[in-house]
C-alpha cells in the first residue's frame, strides 16, 4: 500500500475553498483513494478548542506571538494525531488551510516577520508540508462580498481591505517561490470555471507526481 | 523611578508556593515596593483560558509539542500583556512558576529534550528571565502527602511518582547551572523554618543586586 497524499486549499475570504473541497475529494475518490476532509485551525477535538480560542472576540488583547502559538498548538495536534497517521495508513488528506495560510495571514497581513515563523514552522513540523496546494486567487472586494452573501462576520472578517490585500501578496509571493507546489487557480469565474482549471490541476499532479 | 524586579517561586506539587507567596509579597512591600503576584501558567485572562485547555482533563491525547507551544502561548501573553508593562512602571512581579517549570515538567519530567525548550524559549521570550527564582525542595513523597490535603487531584497529580522525581531532578539542574539566579530552599521544615530561609535569600538578593 503506498503512503496518502496531502492536499491544501488555500485563499482570502470567500475564494471558494469550502464551495471546492468537495469537488476535490470527489475527483480523488473517482481515482480510487480513501479521502478524509479537514480543516485549520482544528481538525480534532482539542485542536478545534484552540481554534475556538483563536476565533472567538475578547476585550484582551491577544499579543502576536501568542496567537501564532497557537495557531501551531492546533497545527501539532491537527499533523501529530490525525494527518501523518492517516497518511501513513494510505488516505488522502484534503485540508481547508494549512501552515501557507500563516505566512499570509500573520507574516504578511501582520508584518510578523517570515523569518520568525520560519523557525516556529521548522520547530513544530520538522520540514512536513503539502504534496499540492491549490491556491484559490480572486480581488479581496469581490471575495469579501461573497463571505458577506454566506453568513456574519468573524474577527478576521472584520479586518480592512488593506490588510487581506497584503494577505493576497502573501500567497502570491509563496506561489511564486514554490511553483511546484503551490498552484495558483483564478476563482474570479463561475464555479464550473473554477473546477475547470481545477480538474486541469489534479490531473497534471496525478500524472507528474502520483504515477511517475 | 527604577524598574521593577521580577521574581519567581518554582519547586514540585505541595512545597509551599503558595503558602508562602504571601510572605514573599509582605517582605517586599515592606521594602517600600509595589508588588504584583500572579501565576503560570495563566495571569492575564486570555492566559487564564490557554491554562483551562491544558489543565483540563479530556480523552484525545495531547501531544508533547501541543502543550509546550500552548504553554508558550500563555507564557507570551503573561509577558508582553502583564509582566513587563508592570516591571516597566516599577512594580515588582511576583510569581509562581514560570520558565523553569516548562524545563522541569516537560524537558525533564516528560523528556522532550532541553534543546527543543531552549529554542522555544529563545523564540518567544527573547531572553527575557526571573531576576530571582525561589525553588522550594523537598521529597517528592512529602510534596505529594501535603498537596493531597490540599485537595482534589489535577491531571498532573495523578503522575507517577517517578516523573515527579525526574522533575525535581531538573529543577536541581538549572540551579546548578545558574546558581546566581535560582536558589534552592529546604522546605522540609516547619512554615516558619522554610520563611526564615526565604528571608535570608531575599536579604542577599537585596544586598547584592537591589542596592549595589
Ligand atoms: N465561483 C464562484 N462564483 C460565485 N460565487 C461563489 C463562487 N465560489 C463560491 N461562491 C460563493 O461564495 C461564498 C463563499 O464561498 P466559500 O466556499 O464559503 O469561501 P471560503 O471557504 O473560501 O471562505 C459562498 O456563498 C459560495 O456559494
Ligand atoms: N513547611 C510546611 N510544612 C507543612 N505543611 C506545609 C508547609 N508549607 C505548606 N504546607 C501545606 O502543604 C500544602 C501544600 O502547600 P502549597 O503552598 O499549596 O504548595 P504548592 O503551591 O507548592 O503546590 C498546603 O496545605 C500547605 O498548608
Ligand atoms: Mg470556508
Ligand atoms: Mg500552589
Amino acid at each position: 500500500m503506498s503512503k496518502g497524499r496531502f492536499i491544501t486549499v488555500e485563499g482570502t475570504e470567500g475564494v471558494g475553498k469550502s464551495t471546492n473541497m468537495a469537488y476535490v475529494k470527489q475527483w480523488l475518490e473517482r481515482k480510487g483513494h480513501e479521502v478524509i476532509h479537514t480543516r485549520e485551525p482544528g481538525g480534532t477535538p482539542f485542536a478545534e478548542e484552540i481554534r475556538g480560542l483563536l476565533l472567538s472576540k475578547r476585550e484582551e488583547r491577544v499579543n502576536e506571538q501568542t496567537e501564532l502559538l497557537l495557531m501551531f498548538a492546533a497545527r501539532c495536534q491537527h499533523v501529530y494525531n490525525k494527518i501523518i497517521p492517516a497518511l501513513d495508513a494510505g488516505t488522502w488528506v484534503l485540508c481547508d488551510r494549512f501552515t501557507d495560510a500563516s505566512y499570509a495571514y500573520q507574516g504578511a497581513g501582520r508584518n510578523l516577520g517570515f523569518d520568525k515563523l520560519k523557525q516556529l514552522e521548522e520547530w513544530s513540523l520538522q520540514g512536513f508540508k503539502p504534496d499540492l496546494t491549490l491556491m484559490l486567487d480572486l480581488p479581496i472586494e469581490v471575495g469579501l462580498e461573497r463571505a458577506r452573501q454566506r453568513g456574519p462576520a468573524d474577527r478576521f472578517e472584520e479586518e480592512e481591505i488593506d490588510f487581506f490585500n497584503k494577505v493576497r501578496e502573501g500567497y502570491l509571493n509563496i506561489a511564486q517561490a514554490e511553483p511546484d507546489r503551490m498552484k495558483v487557480i483564478n476563482a474570479e469565474g463561475s464555479i464550473e470555471d473554477v473546477q475547470q482549471q481545477i480538474e486541469q490541476t489534479l490531473d497534471l499532479f496525478y500524472q507528474q507526481v502520483v504515477s511517475a
